[in-house]
């Protein structure tokens, strides 16, 4: 932590603070300006100080926080890539996974008819919500446990690994019996209950940006998952909030190498949800892989034009198999494996 | 819902789109002009369906969704204010209550100091935070149900009615047992297993907008409770996340007499969170008062100036009780009458 | 400036930041510590250096600026408010200023109507635009100079002061011979020419926050003016942009008290713009005076339920006059004066 | 125009509305349903009307917009891609094509020497500030005219294109003497006569997305243009700004195959603002293209380790040179030709 101190602070002022470093555990080491007193506070204290609460002390200018407050997940703790398994799909190796499905699972034959689709034309893993959140109490909310019995038929007939969601803490043990990995979505990235509940059991999670959560506050989220003693986490970036009007949410492009950089986690992308328009998802999902995407998430639906449901942002069969087409070439193109599906 | 079709559209996309809007039990008015063809589709249809989902449609330019999503909580359902009775406290009525008290619940000592010192200023509801969301799973996460034993004790002696966080539906009863207001934070504005949990029981909830939230998604949030038969609502704009990076958050001001204007439920003001600052909190109060708040939110700390603690957004006593006569003074202003102890 | 070095960070790496440092003029003071070493550069160095390209270097983790990049705008360089004479209206004194008018000067009618009735409510100087800023190119553009010209006409008659826009250096001498106060629109706050050209002349020059301008942005644009020698800047918060697509703006009202710390220039609001619908704007009026503002800009029109124009965010004369008493009311109860139109 | 009617509103109130919009020349359409009714206008009014303004008539819900209010640069207008000559080179074509360059003109020397290593790696235009926007009016505002000499005299040795800014419509002449392609940067994307100056001039455009402008917004600037007559416009992502602090701007992907699908005007990325640190400027500029961008702008410097000016977002020469070969490869992934500079 840096505290500069005001232009006009007092030696009295300046001893307040120091003293109050001193008290908690900190070293601290005081560069004296022409114009400003800067005080460097390092070492672990006894106990966690909010920097803004140093801005509180008389004749402090401004106090600047160094560290960062995630340890597990950075590339100072674990400088190597980590790989997570999924009931055998390596996510975050040479190869560029692709998870595929409905937005929700609707009904057993629209369930299976897309698992055989999206296997056909290379997805690993199969993705589709039994649990839904929704905005709105008087929207479907999803098929429940129902739901998750389609998704171990679909897993038994085609070898695809399970993604669905979980909303909260009571849920996770019949869902983790069902999944090979468990979501996490945006609007509960920092439900902390439930972050413990999915770190204290050993199926990996696929944690996804909340949608105006900063990439420190990601991290942090997945902080709570490891801290916990499960080090399967995968991280998707799915779009943050901002005043642009005509898409649903603005794909943070940006965050994809941002987050290679600063976690040793696999970073996939979700294009479905990061448009919000079937007819941007392509070039999306192929701008993530070019950018160092592990992954991407996508929603398939067997005829998004007929039916009236979520089908807005998914692709249909045909188009999906024209994107794993093209991610594959992208993907050969940044140096990266295709995805190959002959193993299942 | 409007759907605007493309200048290009055929009769026969048309034809589709307004079978498929009948088929699921809509009315479909067409208008016909020079460049654009326009169908209205009203009533009540056999299921909820997407706008987005016709975007899909072959020749379709723009869907436009016009009813309300949210229904118990509008203006249309019930036109006159909503007045919620927290333990003799009337929020929402002529007079503007204020709420107040330490951001954690550190010791019995702090809350109870802390709560003889709101009281003496004119507030009527203490707040502190027993089950605290932290960013980091490194930070301290609160007493828990120690916190609540000592916020129980300060009603005790003072009077005061008692509001507190609780952040997961397995500790809603064990919360509402103590709390005569239980808090929904605004993380957790859209954990909707949270929301159907206070919804079903009868203690008043203090609905914190969520960092990100539309007013749209605040309301049908609110309207979760409703719909479980928990009419006693209180919301609470404590600030949304912009790109200034000076504030921790900006507070919407223009929520305030927005939701008056579209809700019958109260409204009251977080300026400590709705700013970060603690020196923003009094000016920022006083205009959540002038733009119609029906309360304030205020965290006060017995000495933030000292303890190296959350103080930074904190009051002191003093500061505290000089901002009450000026909230009094304001509310009077703008024809509310101010909060008035003695009843106590 | 504090340079934060990696923890890895060579003493070979930390000595060629220190060179560079010195290199250009800083005195560089430095803390080593058990995990980081800080460096902190203070003093004047003899060109400007962003702190970002110290992040270039090896070995380097963060960089942080230290020092405002303004100075004459600052309560540093002038503790004691300035207060701005606009043709005999005081602004930044004990009373808070309202200035009122039509969005665009339509006709010569139109405006003096207005004039007339916004005088006999009690603001002090009118606001009307002849040269109007369009995002479309078939839009309405303003009458320009015939528009100054009946501005000038209604000064004649009514005796209140003119505030109005000025789009591009070309037209700033034309403006200027008839406007009291030179306003630069939101879109123009980073029109640098613009800003030289208006600090270059002695009128009073109202400044309005860009959309998306941060604070210190909005003050560094101040700073451009009082560089040139026009230090008569008042600044304007007219909302910012947000994800929310209820209102038209987010009314920033932390930004007042905010901005009357950092610093000596008067701080007025623009409700209208601010919140971009007309039954928002005096509950936002009042909130802007009671968070501090020395004034208010509000836009008026004889009967915006009459015309096609820009009237969705206007007051009727009836409610801007009910409007000016309340804001009365709020100014005494926050210890200001009132509005005095008697001298006028 | 579609205006929806509040469910409690009167047959007359419907009729007030009808009228006014049929007295400006609409043809409206009614629709009566159960709940709502709802008004379509069509057709082309005598006078542009705001549809916020029918906002204020009594009974009035909603007013939704739903022509687009840009002609020239749409595809309805326009359905093939337009291809941009600058000096030779194709922009919007099937190759990708590369811009790079220094941010600032600082010296002859760098300016050549940087000149010839992009030309060396497959950059045909060059880029550069002569004139440059500061937020500070104390930074280096650039070499001016000096500058642009520098840059004729670097075309005249190594024949690529030149583009570079112009701030103000005073300058607009002297920079279009010189300069192949005009830029129009972020801040000034709304400063509508500088869009008519250069719109009245023959050289190519390169306009920037401003840092918070809408898709709508910034196609209407580039009408601006066009409506003047230069139909020469290259339009470019720039990033935007979010609450993300980590990046300078947060570079919106999703942009660029959004702005394909709505106008025939070439589109192009520029990954090192939109971003803001050099290490994400690569992979980032292999998403936009892979996105479908037409070609990239990119800031080289000859050694931004060493000199403490605007490296933090550019490459170096070796780094640039990667990039080019690795785009290379992601444009042919995707279908488009490469850079080719043998024809220099």
């Amino acid at each position: 932590m840096v505290i500069v101190m005001e232009r006009t602070a007092t030696e009295e002022q300046i001893q307040k603070v120091v003293e109050a470093l001193v008290e908690v555990g900190y070293d601290v080491h005081r560069s004296t300006g022409a114009s400003h007193t800067v005080l460097g506070a390092v070492g672990s204290p006894r106990r966690p100080v909010d920097p803004r609460a140093l801005e509180l002390f008389a004749g402090v200018r401004e106090v600047v926080k160094i560290s960062e407050p995630y340890k597990l997940v950075g590339r100072t703790f674990k400088a190597a890539d980590s790989v997570v398994d999924v009931a055998g799909v390596k996510v975050g190796g040479s190869e560029v996974v692709v998870i595929a499905g409905p937005c929700s699972v609707e009904s057993r034959e629209q369930t299976l008819e897309t698992a055989r689709a999206v296997l056909a034309a290379g997805a690993t893993i199969l993705r589709g919500g039994a649990f839904k959140p929704r905005s709105s109490p008087y929207n479907f909310r999803g098929l429940g446990v129902a739901g998750l019995d389609i998704l171990e038929e679909a897993r038994a007939e085609t070898g695809l690994a399970i993604v669905t969601e979980v909303l909260t803490p009571g849920d996770v043990e019949a869902v983790a019996r069902v999944a090979d990995c468990l979501q996490i979505g945006a609007r509960n990235m920092q439900n902390y209950s439930l972050l413990d509940e999915v770190g204290d059991q050993p199926k990996p999670v696929l944690l996804k940006r909340g949608m105006s959560a900063t990439i420190e506050e990601f991290l942090l989220s997945a902080e709570y998952v490891l801290a916990r003693g499960n080090r399967n986490v995968i991280l998707c970036e799915r779009g943050i909030r901002t005043f642009e009007k005509y898409t649903r949410n603005t794909f943070d492009v940006n965050a994809i190498p941002l987050l290679k950089r600063l976690t040793h986690l696999p970073v996939i992308g979700d294009p479905s949800h990061g448009t919000g328009k079937w007819y941007l998802v392509a070039p999306v999902a192929l701008a993530a892989v070019a950018a160092g995407a592990d992954g991407l998430i996508i929603e398939v639906h067997q005829s998004p034009d007929h039916a009236l449901s979520d089908g807005f942002q998914s692709l249909t069969f045909d188009n999906f198999a024209a994107l794993v087409g093209r991610a594959g070439a992208v993907a050969q193109a940044v140096g990266r494996g295709v995805p190959d599906t002959a193993r299942l």
